[in-house]
């Protein structure tokens, strides 16, 4: 018997990377495909510009879109892609019905009472949800995941903290489909990039204080460290690259910080769990996104050039998959995360 | 009367934007095309691959390609455009039989008795000319312009240097065309980017500390700062993109910064010089290379996006023409500025 | 004195060209901005999203936009680049009142009394005019120009239909400028080709008949001759560039095909002509579109690798600018003859 | 047991490719990888640009180079992705001292006694190989596929011959990886497209007519049909896009020419054959090659937007994996039948 699951907003990329990779998963059955109003009644494929892969898969090419509406929907878990602007009605609206709700939206990422969640590197912060229901009063309760590019830093990020990690200067160049579709127009990134990502540094600069702090029981307790992003759009279609410059409180050496990236282990038993969180690649030229973005069947962070600069810094390439481990996947790690602590 | 100048390694991409550059030129005109000894008595047109416009200027199509050799050679400058391995022996060869050569090769350019010069930035460091040739014992000498990437940045670096610049940490896009032709593949990089560039970092690294010294007559004093870099190719046919972090002694506001920018001034009365040496876009998404590359002839840089971040740190993004004001341009700039110091 | 003339659908990536091509001209001078009604009274700078060069012109950055109102606009000229489902109304309207509409749209292009002109392929079309006006009681009247593909391509044919030419078969890869803005979503066309352009083939197959027909004093007999067309889109910025199957009545040879594109005139005296028609080059591997494009000002078609294919078949590549020479250009070109056929 | 199978050029990009899908190849096994003199004894991954997947594959890597040398070789079958220049001689040693030789070079396609074979086409035709060997002594023989282009338009016009196809008239967009690696230069082909393909118009026209032709127990006479082709290469990885123009001797329909499609069989039992020789897909934008190419592993054609042109004529658009079905595949697909044919 799987669990029955929901889509939010399952016409636009990330809802589509949802339904291709709840394709076959061995815990998750998509129920139901909730859409805006304009799309109640339709099927799915009339609707959809699919973008990810060449087929729609076969199990929700016919489904019709469902309501916004929680007692129309019959599921256990509520996977969220909406635009943040709309998900924080909606996705309270579902968590106070008794909905779970893993959300990719960025609307409660930083709210106090609601978990920002990476499997590998906070798993204890689900102890929010106790406060959370408590607070609102809510039946079900929401669990988000971080922005995409935080992800892929925030992943690097976690070994480095017991070694005195104080200062992170990070530069970005993101990956087309992490703005959506039909996102960046081609007139305006071929032959060119855009310096900009609209709201991306702010969430880059603030999430991994949250993901990485401590949590004593009632509330988390930020992080103390500090970063700075600068966020780039690339002409690339899949993977977020990021070039770290990390300064510690003390000596480091280079394979002291390999040995770390490798040290960070997967959280056993998760379907979608990739067996190297952190893949370090020797080669002088790697990572590559169009080359490396699938390790881990797109859930692996992979890591080169590690390079020492003085005494007490380090700099880095990190590279993930933007709509997989930076947003799909995230949600659906974090549900099969609650299912193993029996949360759902 | 104009100068005759001659071009070293004049079927590479930065040989042929210096013939491009030169087309029409109010004070140089091209008198020689020297090439390797495979093509020596071919002519120019039938030998170069020739990719920075649309046709060969008329001036050279039909010039017969000469040796390495300073007898064979009739001209006032030569421009460099060799590969750097090849650069030291011949450069110095040119050089040691009284050739004035302004070279965009890195073989000489850390030396301590060659000037390695921007001329809106350290053009006092020409007064090395004198130390030269006095250590050498060479009739001509050799002057030299930075690396592509190290231009764009010192240019920003040095109207930051009086307002307590200490740490500069900068990540690149790099343009195609700093790789020469071929270059890279375009089975390398569509649909991806490369975070590696050979010997590039290095450069960057340590080329700003001797343009940002101070030279007491006898040698130069290098900048006290510190310049880490993350050097990356992207799928852009011009034009380097850099993402700085810059940190200084004290506080720093925005407004101080993007002064500072509009306040460098270009040196009077050379043809090549931009009117506006930093060009400060007030965009939210700017500079963009595609757009901005050819600001003031490609020889300004077009800086954007300048942000706080904390009390004493500032980012901005800088943009620049790599292959003319980062490469011919600069030695043409170079050449121009000794004309006008009577050096030539 | 300058003719004065307004613009129709001036936010466009037409529309921007508009603006940018009379940028200094000698005869026409932008006295109108015309735009939909909620952009009514706004600014023109603060509307657009300007895309085809680093900055808008300066004599229409403060302009007010206006509405598509023919009282409300002092202008002698209107070009329009309204997409076509509205410009059928509006442009019959600025007509019915007066105006001379030189209209980019397909709406009118294919009516029995409308003018459909290239000036090089079929001025005397423009005796059409009077037909116009008297069957339909306007005090201005409409010309209209080819679709972008159809330009390219008939420029090429008209030389060859003194030679004989029967059946064409034509593939075109075509810019992404073509779609307008923001058009082809990056996402769509990275590293892929699109093999669809909506209603491109059924245009391209039916206005060179109409263009090359013969104006018989009342109205235009069509050519006698079959053109099958396959529309393609490929990540290019600007510039179409066209496979050309051709198939004559007799033999033909290559030779004689490339004297009859050469000797296509330019129609003397218009400021936006092209000193040559058609550019025949000779190397295997031109016309290339990001070379090639900006030939004679965009202005010019570009030919190469005219190839015999049997006695009576050759085959050729045409390359030109889609938004110069096959829109903007287009419509400028056209009111420039009417200038000096006294027509305005 | 496996066959033992031999790679000539192997770190080429076909060469990678051949590796590619013998991976786990369920009745061959890479026993041997055979390189130019200056690589032999050399350790395959540090003499390769693997540039074809993320890593390769575990059972090549450590292999040693060997000469080529039949007598040095152990293997029942080579494939050959040699250049053409070097094939002509190397493939007939191999040959001559019995190896079955399954080649990818165009060097003996056109040879009288030489099959060139596509299994689903023409697989009589591998009755030349007694021929061959009577006539030239050899002890093994050579069998062929065709070029890349070729494969893709011949599997679609193979079902068009029965219902009286007589003229082609075909333009091609051809994938980055049809040129090798390093291939052509990004700077080359960003922002563009290359009208031209080297040698490739040529195959196109020629190999076609003996695909389609008859083997009569001695020899092959050639289809009675007229092919010409316009070679062009985009900025697309993987994947050849043709637009075909088809004439018939009578009337033709939609629905015919796509039942035609649809009925070419794949051969039965062989492990690289696709389920589906042709996908005809109803879109009408499809196929792309960046959402299609990988239809059947990389082994079908796939076609859309069959349109009819006059009575007696066809268009349509065909796609096809050009290192896949295109090159490493065909090969492959050859030695298979030969296998099931016993003729090795």
């Amino acid at each position: 018997m799987k669990y029955k699951v929901a889509i939010l907003g399952a016409t636009g990329m990330v809802g589509q990377k949802f339904i291709q990779m709840l394709e076959g998963h061995p815990w998750f059955q998509v129920s139901a495909l909730i859409a805006s109003e304009r799309r109640v009644g339709k099927i799915y494929s009339d609707e959809v510009d699919w973008i990810v892969s060449k087929d729609i898969p076969k199990n929700v090419t016919e489904m019709e879109m469902l309501p916004m509406d929680p007692k129309r929907i019959d599921a256990d878990i509520v996977f969220s892609a909406l635009p943040s602007d709309v998900a924080r009605d909606i996705e309270a609206r579902f968590a106070s019905e008794g909905f779970v709700v893993a959300s990719n939206a960025s609307a409660f990422r930083m709210e106090d009472d609601v978990p920002l969640v990476i499997p590998e590197v906070n798993p204890d912060h689900l102890g929010l949800i106790d406060v959370q229901r408590k607070k609102r009063g809510w039946d079900g309760f929401i669990v988000t995941n971080p922005n995409c590019t935080t992800i892929v830093l925030v992943i690097t990020l976690k070994p480095l903290l017991d070694i005195g990690l104080k200062e992170v200067n990070m530069a970005s160049m993101q990956a087309l489909s992490g703005a959506g579709y039909p996102g960046v127009p081609s007139l305006a990134i071929t032959d060119n990039i855009i310096p900009f990502i609209r709201g991306e540094e702010d969430k880059v600069e603030t999430e991994p204080l949250k993901l990485l702090g401590y949590f004593d029981g009632k509330r988390i307790r930020f992080a103390d460290i500090s970063v700075s992003a600068s966020c780039h759009r690339v002409p690339v279609i899949d993977g977020h690259t990021e070039a770290v410059f990390a300064k510690f409180s003390g000596k480091v050496e280079v394979d002291e910080i390999a040995d770390a990236f490798r040290s960070l282990k997967p959280v056993d038993g998760l379907p979608t769990s990739p067996e190297n969180v952190i893949v370090v690649r020797d080669e002088p030229d790697r990572p590559q996104p169009r080359l490396d973005r699938n390790e881990g069947n797109g859930m692996s962070v992979v890591v080169g050039r590690i390079r020492k600069d003085g005494e007490d810094r380090v700099k880095y390439i990190a590279m993930g998959h933007n709509t997989v481990r930076g947003a799909a996947g995230a949600s659906i790690l974090n549900a099969e995360l609650m299912v193993k602590e029996k949360l759902i």
